[in-house]
């Protein structure tokens, strides 16, 4: 990881006026609320800003169909928005009998990336499933979502630790996630939504805390971006990642 | 309404140990929170207890299909429960691909028990829809939630009153619910999850302020109960909602 | 139980034009006609007036997979409409593809009240299945279909015990509901469709034979309804549920 | 049409013993037994022996959507059974969500057969649908709702002349059908349950009075069918389909 | 049958002038390409003219539900249309949500023709799937899609006997289907998407290569089809099929 | 953009032998058919080696509801693999019933990434919609499915600036995609199923003709990946789409 990562790339201007007033490097307050409701194995309210996702995690002890018998565990998600987590009321997908392509798309990502940190063959044949809720929605549910439900997730495997059900510790690193974009020109941290529909580039990072990429996705919204962008944004992720796993380590208490 | 409320009819025992340690007419602590959220016309977070509910209310400025140029409004409310707002993991809805009966049952009762209080002419073609969603759950998500459902639809009603989009209140009374059952052969108030699973007879009342029924639904669990039993279970109930009318009003700040 | 059931309370007036000319604590005229169709274990045409309900009756030779292995069997039950078998046609709920929050809540209604005359452990492991088929709709289809589900369940437990499948009978009682309102003002037994769509209150009651209440549930449709209301209405209920349960027991040569 | 259509051709056997006991050429009992149920406009209960479906024909004033704008109308169908309407009972397509291949197969199948006797011109913009519910199966459910479909579409028709909402009558013609088959060798009209189960070959063929084919529909159960099987089995068909028109015309009092 | 199959019954005109040019019974080019995917166990792709499917046969290695432990296999179909086979582009039923009844119509005549050909009980417990999808569509895909699927079942069962899964070859003779009708008042052979939508009948037929029928579905479009022409349909249909089978043999080197 | 853009980053391996015996920077065989199919107003075929992708470009007068008189057309696109299409039958979603998340994310991305190079302003209240179905998949479905549907557009304007439907050419440039990957520690260039199913990351990437990317979509399947790998990642794909767009060139005769 580089020395400066906030630093953009030569030839990118590197201030702008953030609806916010933040400064482009700067990510909104994030808060982690462990234990906030009481039935879960884990469960962890995470905000970014005014974005505010419920994450739970719980634990089953059977591995889904496709795993039965081989001796390894899963872990899954599930990604919902209450109808008026948004600025106008949004049909609810149970009511419409299906969830809709955005949805099922982030919970395959919420679940891809809980995946990587995970030795699944340590868990055994369990199944933990993170249920990441959207209460109220700023922009970057998704990457809230990651950051939260590791916590959850982590809460969920000190339970069972606790309880002497798996012998050891199935998570290896430390998993989080931030958006990044070029908003009038400037690669900035963390957007909210009104940055997020304004902006020419919109980018989901998922890192671990040894500063590998386990998820990069990245949408030219106006027009195309190029190798330089790329590169300055990448390099603002990997600074905003550092700041939420030492979030995440505090509220964790370690 | 009968002097005394709260007093059993004859024949029926007035004490009994109940999980929580309650008196049979007593009520679990009941919180209502205005503004739970920003983007709703109306946001209450409301607790019975350990059962939260958060209630939103959306305006929307046309009438449903089947009122379309009759210059009336509606007010109708979709019911959801966090899939880990139970004990134990509930599947997600959205996945299901379909609402459930139980889910149906409860957003048709959260609907007509506010359609009594709402003079839908003096609303105009407008609809306000009521997300009543289980963040934890423990035992009258119904009630609580047709309770906080009352006040986030007085908070929209006072936001289109503020913008002049409608002449005067439609809303006429307030409209509060409460659970009562018969636990170890005693009527008791405000049944809890571990009560509700336990009892003989459990029975759903909607009032308003004027003490007069909205709706009422009981239901025998284990034998059929007498008209002695349905006295003393109405009683409790009326006392009960008078007691949330009050925190309704205070919360409103009335 | 009051000695003179059909009396209204003091201060209710006690007489009104009912659009079929029917006193106010009258019936229509109740028919149940056995062995209607030829294949299940129990069939049974069921009219109130000109509501007309085929009920079914079938024994399938398992349990649910939530009592598999458990010893107790299963009582539930199905609720259809013809889709013309109302004023104006109905959408066919096959072909919408789901079974409405109606259709749902009712035959939930009609399964729970039809257990709560059945011992499921002598049953065994067992599932009954009442289906309630609405041929011709005139108000009040599902009390019809209660009272008619019934002895369709008493011929099939028949069945069991003539084919010596099951040692002893599991029915105690006799379960029969009906529907009561206030109608311009005046507490009246079995509503008709006239009488339903102008009521301000209508109310359902499930009692068993030995006038307790299984299930009871009222709406206010116009105003809320008082006490002394209530005390009528139940009143009505009981002497019109022991009328019903007279028919079935001339009905099933008892 | 051949002066002996019930003869077999040459080469085919001429007797067998059917379960029922009938000749081969000789159809069950058929009953039409109209305005068996009084909302719709046109309301048939047909019986072929104990196969017993309740035909209604709705009306409404205007086209489905494909249709708007053009002048013409619309006869289409819809077919369901009864969930115990069988040996043993078969799910109810509402509440797994869905209508089977069979179901759709027959719907359309009926709707094609009635358009074939109507003027859709002189109908105008109106729709009548056919609702052919089977309350009892004992084969040749399809041939006795087309049967008993063509009765009730006479009945809305009617209706609708004598409301002078139509000039003329948009129906030419009459059109009924029968299934016919191969039981143990010999061609046989009319196949009940017991033989359509076992035969080789079964057919359902829809013809006008004109003695014109509308459907034929020949399936090969056992073996492949040879022509002159075909030839026996549509001369079979002929014979019993002048037998229903009588009995169509006889009910209609024509 | 008859000697000069394809000759007109006596009265009907015997030339016209088809869209194509073809002589009233003459067919198409037909082509068959078997391998034409290369994971398929059986994969072909038939033309009749512009009419295009591709058919593969896949083996499983299991009964479906209803046959498990009968030591029988089963046979059976699907069908899809690509959204832009045809003229205009028509739902993908994926998107729908559900298959619609042409659909499933169609597949259940394919499923139905092949199991005529199969010994299920020499094919034990497996299943072969064919399915059957159309690149592009011009009249007549399900006769096409027979053909088809039939060399791709043969190619399907040479696999399981090359790997000796199967003792010996559960298939008895050949399969294959053609659309006949009448247009403008002739009896044609394999109607093209120009004459199928023009023609007063249209009649599906599939024969085997015994001269034996194994399917007749005759539709009166315009007027109602008389015995004559139905002789003359099926004559024709007996010498088009009669080419499929030599195509067939000669596409498999036999 | 590198000079060298296949070599890898320092520290990186330069050579593997992978499966095909490709070399590292080496792609498969691409062929592009147009025409493929006739209805189409784009039909195009496109190759990567053994994955085989059918683009059809399908042009509707008319815009989606949500751009409904804003003078703005949309392009759109749908994705599907036929059952057979992979090593093993996979079911068709049109009979699951619904589209699964992987089919709905692809074709997301397909649409974004189209919609990348079209002014919708100029394209006018039209929609054109891209279907891409498998025939044949051998990885990399959705990367062949961009640059072969990118063809099938370019024929589908064509074919309205022929009928002089549009005044000028909404498409800017041109858009292809290629996936890259990490297989045994070397990046690779376009990964096919073995390399696919094998590989520690997995990149697709969809960049325009100018050296702008559009999408960007990384996952780690083994380990997390390293900065250096995305500069490799991005280099090798920078070549690979340089390819694909001279032979879309090529295609169009341009």
């Amino acid at each position: 990881m580089s020395g400066t990562p906030v630093a953009p790339s030569a030839g990118l201007p590197a201030s702008v006026a953030r609806p916010s007033g933040r400064a482009p490097s700067q990510m909104r307050e994030v808060r982690i609320e462990r234990g906030y409701t009481r039935h879960a194995e884990g469960s962890v309210l995470v905000s970014f800003g005014e974005t505010r996702v419920l994450c739970t995690a719980s634990v089953e002890n059977k591995a889904p169909p496709f795993l039965r018998g081989k001796g390894e565990g899963w872990v899954t998600a599930e990604y919902g928005m209450l109808p008026r987590a948004t600025h106008s009321r949004s049909d609810r997908e149970a009511a419409r009998g299906k969830q809709g392509g955005r949805t099922l798309e982030i919970q395959r990502l919420i679940g891809r990336s809980l995946r990587a940190c995970v030795d699944r063959k340590v868990l055994g044949e369990r199944t933990i499933t993170l249920d990441c809720d959207v209460l109220q929605a700023d922009g970057g549910t998704r990457t809230a979502a990651i950051t939260g439900a590791y916590v959850a997730l982590v809460d969920a495997v000190q339970w069972l630790l606790k309880r002497r059900e798996i012998a050891r510790d199935p998570i290896f690193g430390a998993v989080a996630a931030v958006s990044v974009g070029i908003y009038r020109g400037v690669p900035v941290l963390d957007l909210d939504y009104a940055e997020d529909s304004a902006c020419d580039t919109d980018m989901n990072v998922v890192m671990n805390d040894g500063g590998g990429f386990i998820e990069l996705q990245g949408t030219a919204e106006g027009h195309a971006f190029r190798r330089e962008e790329l590169d300055a944004l990448t390099s603002l992720a990997e600074a905003g990642i550092a700041e939420l796993i030492a979030k995440q380590r505090e509220a964790l208490g370690l």
